[in-house]
C-alpha cells in the first residue's frame, strides 16, 4: 500500500495565508467560479519543465524534443509546448490532424505506434512528416506499397527493443536486438525501394526512476546503428530513446528499494543520457544523428491538479476512517496505482488525522489515496489531488457524470481551456 | 494467465456457412457498411437475458428488476429493457436525467451511491423517486435536512454490509451488520422526520460465480429487519440485495477454482435466492417486502460484440505469435482482467495456432486475450470480441483514436443507436 510521504509542493502552488493558490490564482475562487470537480493547469510550470528539459539535454546540440500527445492531448497544453518548440510525437490520425490544427510544421511531427492503419499511413506519406517509426516487418512493407503507389520514398526509422534491466514492454512492440529480428528488418527495409531507412527507435517502458537501463538501451542500439551502417550503408539521421522518464511524486506500483532509491531528477536523466550517447558516438564512431526524446509525463504530471470536494465521511468500526470526494478514476485513472499528493485546498491549524480518500464511483477500485494525514475532514472540505495531469484527460470516461472543465492559469490570470459537459454532449451521438 | 476454453457461443450468434452472423445480421455485411472497430448489440439477447432473470425470480411475486445504468448507459439498451418492464438503478444525476427522458416512472426509479451531492438529493427529492438508498449516517442526516427544507417526507433505505465469504467491498460502501453500526444508522432514521425508512440494501461485490454469499447475506440482513422491525417499528417496503451476479464466460482474475466450480447460471441464482429469502420471511416473520434486484452486467455483457480488424501480426523469437487489432482497452478497459472470447469473422478451415491479441494503443496493459486458438492471422482478417456489453461503452476513453459507432441488430435487421465520433465531438468543448 502506499506510503505517507512529506509533501513539498511543486513551485507553482502555494498558500496564501491558509489558502492554496496555484501560479498565483486562489483555488477557493476557481471552485466558487466553476465548481468541482475541476482540472487546473498552470501554464507557467508546462514551460518550466520542458525548458528544464531541453536544458538538461542541450549539451548534446541536435536533440528534439517531441511532446507525447496521448499523455494528455488538451489542444491549450500541446500549444504551449508547440510555442515553446517541442515537437509532436502522434500515434494516430487523430492525434496528427490535432497537430496540424496547432499548426505543427510536418517536419516537427513524429509518428510511432504499434499497429497503423492504411488510412492513417497514407495521410503520413501525403504529409511528408519527419519521422514514421515502423513496428514490425509488415508495416515496413504496407509503408512501402502505399509509398510506391504514391509514388513517394518515406523517411522511416525502425523501432527495436534492447535488453535492460527496467524493460517491461510487451512483445506488440518493436523488433528484437539481441536475436537478430532488428537487424533483419533493417535488412529487409534497405531492400524496399520506396524507404529510405534513417533512423531508430527504442521505447524501453514507462515510469523509469533510474538512468541505468537508458544508458545500457543506448549503447546496444548504437551497437546496432554501427553495424547496419557497416553493413548496409544506412546513415542515421534520428536517434530516438522514446521517453518513459519517471516522476518524483510517483511511487512505482511494485517498488523495488533496493534497486531504485529514488527517481532521477531532469538533469541527471539529461547528463547520463547525453553522456552515454556522446560516449557511444565516439566508440562506434557515429554520425551524430538528431537525438529525438518523446516525453509526456515529466511534462505534464505536475502543473495540474484536481480541486474536489469531500461529499461525505465515514468510520467503520476498526477501520481508517473514509473519505468520499467528487472525482474519481473517471478522472484519473490511474490513481490507484500511483502516489498522488493530496493536499487541503485551507491548510488551516485543525488536527491531522490519517485518512483513506475515495472517489464518487460505485466501483471498488475507486481510491485516489491511502492512510493520508490530513486535517480533520468533513463535508464540504475541499482537497487538491496533485500530479494529475498525466493520462488523466486523455483516459477520462463519461462514467456516472460528465466531465469537468479545465482551467489553465498563468501568473495570477485564468482561462477556461475545456469546458464541462453537458448532458447533451454525451447523449447527442444517440438515438433510441 | 488466462486458459484457452472451449467455445460455445450464445445462441445469437451464429456462422452461415462460413461467416459470423449476429442475430441474422452478416458481420461482413456490417463491416462493410460501418468498418472497424464497431460495436454491435443484439436486441433479442437483450431482452431474453432479461426475461430469463424475471422467470428465474418469479416465484417470489413482488420482484423488481432495475437495470443497472453505469454497466452499459446507452439509451437504446435502456429503453429495450424499460419496454420489457425493467427499472432504474441510477448512481447520479446525469442517470436519474437520462432515466427521466427515457420516460421512466419514478416509482421505478431506484438512486444509489457513496457520494450523493446536495444537487443529487434535491433532485430525487422533488422527484418522489421509489427508494434512496443511503451510504453513511452524514447522507441520513443531508437528506432529511434537504427534505425538511422542501416540507417533504422521503422514503429511504439503508446500505448494510453483511458478513459473506464473498464481499470484497471496499469501506466506502455502506454500514456494518456485526458491528452494530447497521442497526444504529436505523435508529437514527427513524429519530429524523423528513425520512420515511422503508428499506434494506446491500451489494455484496460484482462478479460473484456462486449462489452462498447471497444466500448467507440474505439471512444476515432478514436478522436485522426482524430486530429493526420490532425494536423500532420500522416496516420493511423493500429488500434490495443489489447486484453482482458473475458471467459464465468471465473467469475471475484470481480464480479459487477449489471455491467456484463453476459460475451460477440465472435460474439457479434465482431458485437460491428466492429459497433463501422465502425461508427468512418464515423464520423472520417478515412481512413481505419487495425483492430488488439491481442487475447490469448479467443482462448486457453477452448481447454485445466488438467487430475488429487484425492491424498486423509479429513474431518474436521463442514467443508467441502477436496480433494488433484495431480495438483495445480504450473501447473495453477491463479486457485485460477476464476472458473475453474471441472468435474469427469468418471461419475457414485454415489451420489454427496460438496467438495472443493486442489492441492498437501505445500502453503495455492494451491485452485483450492471451494464447487463443484461433485460425492462421494475417492483416485484413476480421475477428469478434465476444461479451463486450458491460462496462465498455460507459468506460470508453477518447484515447488515441475517436469512439467507434454502435449498431443494434435484431432478427436480420440493424440499426444504428449510436454514431462514430468525429474529431469535431472531441474538440469542440476545447479552446486554446
Amino acid at each position: 500500500m502506499h506510503t505517507n510521504k512529506t509533501i513539498d509542493l511543486p513551485d507553482h502552488i502555494k498558500y496564501e495565508n491558509t489558502e492554496l493558490t496555484i501560479d498565483n490564482v486562489s483555488a477557493v475562487e476557481l471552485i466558487k467560479e466553476y465548481g468541482t470537480p475541476l482540472f487546473v493547469i498552470s501554464e507557467k510550470q508546462v514551460r518550466q519543465n520542458y525548458n528544464r528539459l531541453r536544458k538538461a539535454f542541450s549539451r548534446y546540440p541536435d536533440c528534439t524534443i517531441a511532446y507525447s500527445y496521448k499523455t494528455n492531448y488538451l489542444p491549450a497544453v500541446c500549444n504551449i509546448l508547440h510555442h515553446e518548440g517541442a515537437g509532436a510525437e502522434v500515434v494516430s490520425a487523430f492525434e496528427l490532424l490535432l497537430a496540424k490544427k496547432l499548426g505543427m510544421p510536418s517536419s516537427k511531427i513524429i509518428f510511432n505506434g504499434p499497429g497503423k492503419s492504411d488510412k492513417e499511413i497514407e495521410m503520413f506519406i501525403g504529409d511528408d512528416i519527419a519521422l514514421v517509426n515502423a513496428d514490425s516487418m509488415e508495416e515496413l512493407e504496407r509503408i512501402n506499397q502505399i509509398a510506391k503507389a504514391k509514388g513517394k520514398i518515406v523517411d522511416v526509422g525502425i523501432r527495436v527493443k534492447p535488453d535492460v534491466p527496467d524493460f517491461f514492454v510487451c512483445p506488440k512492440f518493436g523488433m528484437d536486438i539481441a536475436t537478430g529480428q532488428a537487424f533483419k528488418a533493417y535488412q529487409k527495409a534497405s531492400e524496399l525501394k520506396n524507404l529510405n531507412v534513417v533512423g531508430m527507435h527504442a521505447h524501453i517502458g514507462t515510469k523509469i526512476c533510474s538512468t541505468r537501463s537508458y544508458t545500457e538501451g543506448i549503447r546496444q542500439m548504437a551497437k546496432l546503428m554501427s553495424k547496419v551502417n557497416a553493413e548496409l550503408g544506412i546513415e542515421f539521421e534520428f536517434f530516438d530513446i522514446g521517453g518513459g522518464f519517471g516522476v518524483p511524486s510517483f511511487t512505482p506500483l511494485f517498488p523495488t528499494e533496493e534497486k531504485v532509491e529514488s527517481t532521477a531528477t531532469i538533469e541527471q536523466f539529461g547528463e547520463s543520457i547525453v553522456e552515454a550517447f556522446l560516449s557511444c558516438i565516439s566508440d562506434y564512431n557515429l554520425s551524430e544523428p538528431t537525438l529525438v526524446l518523446e516525453l509526456g509525463r515529466i511534462i505534464i504530471t505536475d502543473p495540474a491538479l484536481i480541486l474536489t470536494m469531500v461529499e461525505g465521511t465515514k468510520v467503520i468500526g476498526g477501520s481508517t476512517k473514509t473519505v468520499v470526494v467528487d472525482a474519481g478514476v473517471n478522472l484519473i485513472m490511474f490513481a490507484p496505482y500511483y502516489y498522488h499528493r493530496i493536499v487541503p485546498v485551507v491548510n488551516t491549524e485543525r488536527a491531522k488525522e490519517a485518512v483513506d480518500v475515495y472517489g464518487p464511483l460505485c466501483m471498488q477500485m475507486d481510491v485516489l489515496g491511502v492512510n493520508r494525514k490530513l486535517p480533520v475532514l468533513v463535508r464540504g472540505f475541499f482537497l487538491a489531488i496533485l500530479d494529475a495531469g498525466a493520462y488523466s484527460i486523455s483516459l477520462s470516461q463519461q462514467f456516472i457524470r460528465p466531465r469537468p472543465p479545465v482551467v489553465m492559469v498563468n501568473g495570477g490570470r485564468k482561462r477556461l481551456v475545456r469546458r464541462g459537459e453537458t448532458f447533451d454532449d454525451i447523449f447527442n451521438l444517440n438515438s433510441v
